[in-house]
């Protein structure tokens, strides 16, 4: 059994720390972006390495559970302790070091608690990409983004997080320090600790450093908006586009019309490119290197799918702006969500040939549950659908949230009968800790409850995430 | 304790797989390449992967150790238990099923004892490459190169094996089968099973399938050797021409001259392509989409290379047949140095920008400790080094053997010195399990421990593999 913060041993950890890493005001880290889960506990923000390993210790020898906490933008509630003895809620806010930038070897280390979007900068300023881009860049950090191992817009060409981490230093449960910051490409010296702790979503440590992949920034960058009539012709563009342009194709983007709809109802306002809203349209975006025109790559590839009939309309960027602009639109459509209001969000994964299937047979089913609205959008190249549900345009937010747990039921099932994943990107947190035990192969589940009772045998790790609590 | 087989044991085998599963030559498995170290046991080669988990159910009730055997050409001994009580040494031969094939998905499924040249060319039947390349390809096996996480010559475009998995097949220490072959591109469902099995050297259960990743065929495809000045102006031409082709570069070799020597002294004879032998060369292979022009990107290359110093000559391929006889140099140096015979081989990797000072301060050691020839090359792309040490050329094959310990130790010294990896991609095995104790950071050790014995609790899978026996 776990106990709660005391008095007693708050003020065990007033003496291991300095007085600065104590919060007056906790209700940012007792809420999250979807305000569906409240959260408890003592917020501690440790300066170094040290300190989080001194906390860390501390809560050890005490049995005091450990939330970890980066930006606070994650969806499935793995940032958020509602029930139990109170924890420590463990920021990473004051972990802001840029420890180092090799641009020679394209490697940059830095603390977990760095904001992407500052990681994203320092690469730049030395003439490199660091690709992970998604649309809480500017609030979110490195740690909980490894932690939870986090995908967004450019993972066809990159990879997710994963593919982008070399070492890491890791606070483990009993508070010993693995010193794992690596800036090697290879190194088959063990079991690949690296991967196991990226998206552990802090069950297993407190990622507190990370030595990052940079890549050469592309310079000749492009982008275009196709429509296209169907999901399996924008599949088809995707396999196409890969034989024309291939590596060069950094993001694809699906979009239905319905995110262009909300976007003109409740904003954020963007530029509409289309003077009729298509059904379906593509994101293109491709970087190329000095010798590369990614106009002509666009001009061509749009031209041979027009005559193929996979894209019926077109705008491709003449400059930055233009680029911008309809990035605006993709990057806009999870506030325009917000202020809708989702029923149930579903961050799902196919097989890249099931997708066409995936959404015929859910609009049909859907529509046997209740009148709603559907916005399927995300990343195509990946086969990852934020597939999400809203009320009916005549209906208040909110009012049909009682479908929740149906909606949410039916989609899971028809995505594990099509060998999808219920979690393509945003993990299992607490939400879908259900899911994982109702969808998950039984030898799998096994070993994650073997590995988790040997690498954190107290369970004072995030508990109740990924795996139920014991 | 473990048990050795018995004619019992075997008795009992023979009634749970056919009689083809038995082999009466077990001399082939019982060697290795380099001749180090001879094996013992009982081979069993099951039919499929039911017949595999009925093998070890066996094992495990019975405590018998189980030795996976792939295509046996891992270089540091994984596939081969010379002492301890017999084990079954359980080949994957017959496993060589290709299950499926998703061109439209890139995704190929197959069997763990399909030839690595046998995949290579299903995926060029359908117009895709899979990128995994390496000296063995045509004898070593899929399930082998996936849990030694196999490297070789394309590593820098397209990752290691661990990069071009993306669902496992694995049976568990227990006999229970892990159905974890998704071919999905995203999926956080829960800790990275994959990649904790790839890479674990046969030590956590036996790979029996796997979804493998396939990528568009690049089409347009060029080579050039080129003789630079050091191993400094390679890491800076290396750097060049990442800017200029971006990712478009699938290799990039370092040689040095003394390899091009061996070929000559004791063959495969190969066409030598420099009048005179440079002290270093790289070859460069670039792959490029249908748009390409690899000839243009490499004469570029070369101009500006050539007028910033950091190439002195150099040829570029002007036909698939050039080409190969670049790489067919590139190639045959393994088996030079197998016919020379080394004191000492090393599979190094160090941070990029390290890679120079490594050279230089490795060969004043070296010389320090005797006189011997080096041969050093490999994948510089990778900051991976194949350093391996020969007798003086009078001197006769094995003569200084002794040098062995000595020699090794210093090299591994400097490397950990340096920040690198004493092995980069030929993995622990039963060679390096010294120094893995030696030079891991000690959480990391303890970890690997805890792991191992959580998911065999009873230390039959591979004993004495990467971790020592207890």
């Amino acid at each position: 059994m776990l106990n709660g913060v005391t008095p007693e041993f708050e003020n065990r950890l007033r003496g291991l720390v300095d007085a600065a890493a104590f919060r007056a005001d906790t209700a940012p880290y007792f809420t999250e972006p979807r305000g569906r889960w409240q959260g408890q506990g003592l917020v501690v923000a440790p300066a170094d390495t040290i300190a989080v390993a001194a906390v860390v210790t501390a809560c050890a020898q005490a049995r005091v559970a450990i939330v970890p906490y980066s930006g606070g933008t994650g969806l499935v509630g793995g940032q958020i302790m509602e029930d139990g003895p109170a924890p420590v809620v463990l920021s990473l806010e004051r972990l802001t070091k840029i420890r180092a930038v090799y641009p020679s070897e394209n490697v940059l280390v830095c603390e977990a608690g760095v904001i992407l979007a500052h990681v994203q900068q320092a690469a730049e300023d030395v003439d490199r990409l660091f690709p992970l881009s998604l649309a809480s860049e500017g609030s979110a950090r490195i740690g909980g983004l490894l932690a939870t191992n986090a995908g967004g817009v450019n993972v066809l060409r990159y990879g997710n997080a994963r593919a982008l981490c070399l070492g890491l230093e890791v606070v483990r449960p009993d508070g010993t320090i693995w010193h794992g910051l690596t800036r090697l490409r290879k190194d088959n010296t063990g079991y690949d600790l690296r991967n196991l702790m990226i998206g552990a979503e802090g069950t297993l440590g407190i990622i507190t450093a990370a030595a990052l992949r940079l890549v050469p920034r592309p310079v000749q960058i492009g982008a275009a908006l196709l429509a296209v009539p169907s999901p399996q012709a924008a599949l088809d563009l995707l396999a196409m586009a890969g034989a024309q342009i291939g590596d060069g194709l950094s993001a694809f983007e699906l979009m239905h019309r319905q995110g262009l709809d909300f976007l003109a109802e409740v904003g954020p306002e963007v530029r509409q490119p289309f003077e009729t809203i298509p059904a379906w349209s593509v994101l293109i975006d491709l970087g190329l290197p000095a010798s590369g025109d990614p106009d002509a790559a666009l001009e061509r590839l749009f031209a041979d799918a027009f005559d193929a009939g996979l894209v019926s309309d077109g705008v491709i960027a003449r400059s930055a702006a233009q680029r911008q602009a309809l990035w605006d639109i993709r990057e806009n459509i999870p506030e325009a969500n917000r202020r809708i209001g989702s029923i149930a969000s579903h961050d799902i994964a196919l097989p890249l040939s099931a997708v066409p299937d995936f959404i015929a047979q859910a609009e049909v089913a859907l529509r046997a549950l209740g009148d709603m609205r559907i916005n399927c959008f995300g990343h195509l190249g990946d086969g990852n659908l934020h597939y999400n549900i809203f009320p009916a345009k005549d209906r208040a937010r909110g009012a049909d949230d009682a479908l929740r747990p149906a909606v949410q039921k039916m989609i899971h099932d028809l995505v594990a009968a099509l060998d999808g994943s219920v979690s393509a990107e945003h993990g299992i947190g607490r939400a879908k800790v259900g899911d994982l035990q109702l969808y998950g192969d039984p030898a799998k589940l096994a070993m994650l409850r073997a590995i988790k009772d040997a690498l954190d045998p107290q369970g004072i790790m995030n508990p109740g995430v990924i795996l139920p609590q014991r």
